[in-house]
């Protein structure tokens, strides 16, 4: 546990150093390579899932378990992995299948959650911080800028910071990516827009496009070992349409009633995480 | 314990029955009595106090302690909050004084706090309902309608339920009030205002008045026995200038920090909870 605990932490020390630096790939690596240590000592723990279409498991420790895994997108075999975060290493995730991506990803972030899960006690904060680490990490070096915490907001006569998720900011005449991420949205979604909303008062509309990027809506029951997913695409619909337009929503376990989003009108565009990579160059572009 | 949370349902069965009732009002006031009888058997823990001109101590059983409780606001004896209660059935709280209404609702609220902190394992989710039903009871009674938990969005092609705090319509040609609780906001202020934007989206600016009702901002470091006040007037300001416009904030025990914003331009009406009920007139017209 203390030798995940430390590479966490220096993986944090890489990506607040320079996160789009490829010592911050490595330190993913590193710990990664921890994180299966730790669970190889563990079983799985097969869950009864609520979730059409979707298995899930949890990796048990003794009387403990973890958080729901997604039986099809966690990879057995840490080959998939190692291929994905030497193309990250290299900045050629392009070459990548969307799905491969996408598993990998997961795998990366729910491994560390899962240990988290079995060796301290209702931590929910740090899980969430490496999802931070790794979303902000992808980006960084795909886009070849850093994430910044926050922005200036000057407006005639006061002055204030706004503290957001990350900001990449592509320099002078190419867009701004405004970037939450989150474990898992449920009654917090209505934050992600609202914080838009913001930007685009103060800067002007369009000036930042805001991608949210999810880990999983899932939730397990301890006592049941059932596995929900809870889903509010009503209620995403009235944000996108009253408060903000967010350009796109990347999950890396994507719940079915926000990829409907995808085909009502008006849409929202959300999508499994691989798809980023092969789509930046849109997203580049001011459309 | 067991005849506080007995008393605690009560409360809640007869706010979701009729929450503008008398009933409830009664309820309140057994709740009161019972979290005394509870409290008769504590000590009083001084704190230190890192707010500017507030003073506040715990209640203490054995090793653990309450929540940081505001000694000026606090009512040692229960009368005044016997007087108060007395004024609500009658639905006469109007002609009494502000700071005397804030003190016994303070105290109410406060009383019920401390006992679960005392008698519960960090349950943080009992003490901010009976803090919905207290507040919801007094607007309901004052305005003389019942308080509802979801309104209807419909709009073109859709249907959807938009879930909010508390919604209290006065009917057609008079104003609708939408009315947020909170025990503290801290991170989570910018919901109100993102609920407030959907509501104005969808019925059009100015049918809904937003209205936040909060208990206080201090927390306290259970270690040094320390309290502090966690404020973010900037972002406040952004949020009314950028999301939407809350037409009032009361809170129990006011931050200065948020006080001050009535007097900057644009205003933000921040004001103890006592005001409510006798400027509830003006509220009411359409200013």
């Amino acid at each position: 546990m203390e030798s995940v605990l430390k590479a966490y932490r220096d993986v944090g020390d890489r990506v607040k150093a320079d996160s789009a630096s490829a010592e911050a790939t490595d330190a993913l690596g590193t710990l990664f390579a921890r994180c299966q240590g730790y669970l190889a000592d563990t079983e799985r723990q097969p869950l009864t899932s609520r979730v059409a279409g979707k298995d899930y498991f949890a990796f048990r420790r003794g009387s403990k378990h973890s958080r729901a895994v997604n039986t099809s997108l966690y990879l057995g075999n840490p080959d998939p992995v190692g291929s994905f975060l030497d193309a990250v290493h290299a900045n050629t995730p392009d070459a990548l299948p969307s799905l491969d991506i996408t598993r990998a990803c997961y795998t990366v972030a729910m491994a560390f959650c899962c240990v988290i899960d079995l060796g301290k006690e209702g931590d929910q904060q740090t899980p969430g911080t490496l999802f931070e680490y790794l979303v902000c990490h992808l980006f960084s070096r795909r886009l070849g800028v850093k994430g910044i915490r926050e922005v200036d907001v000057l407006n005639l006569d006061m002055a204030a910071k706004l503290p957001t998720d990350y900001i990449f900011d592509l320099g002078q005449g190419r867009p701004k990516f405004h970037l939450p991420v989150k474990t898992s949205t449920r009654e917090r979604a209505v934050q992600v827009w609202a914080h838009q909303r913001v930007l685009d008062g103060v800067y002007g509309t369009g000036r930042f496009s805001g991608i949210l990027v999810c880990l999983a809506e899932t939730r397990l029951d301890s006592r049941k070992l059932e596995v929900i997913e809870i889903c509010v695409p009503l209620q995403w619909r009235l944000y996108q349409m009253f408060i903000a337009q967010m350009k796109r929503v990347y999950y890396l376990d994507i719940p079915e009633p926000y990829r409907a989003l995808n085909n009502v009108f008006p849409r929202i565009r959300v999508r499994p995480i691989g798809d980023f990579f092969s789509e930046v160059d849109v997203l580049c572009d001011a459309d």
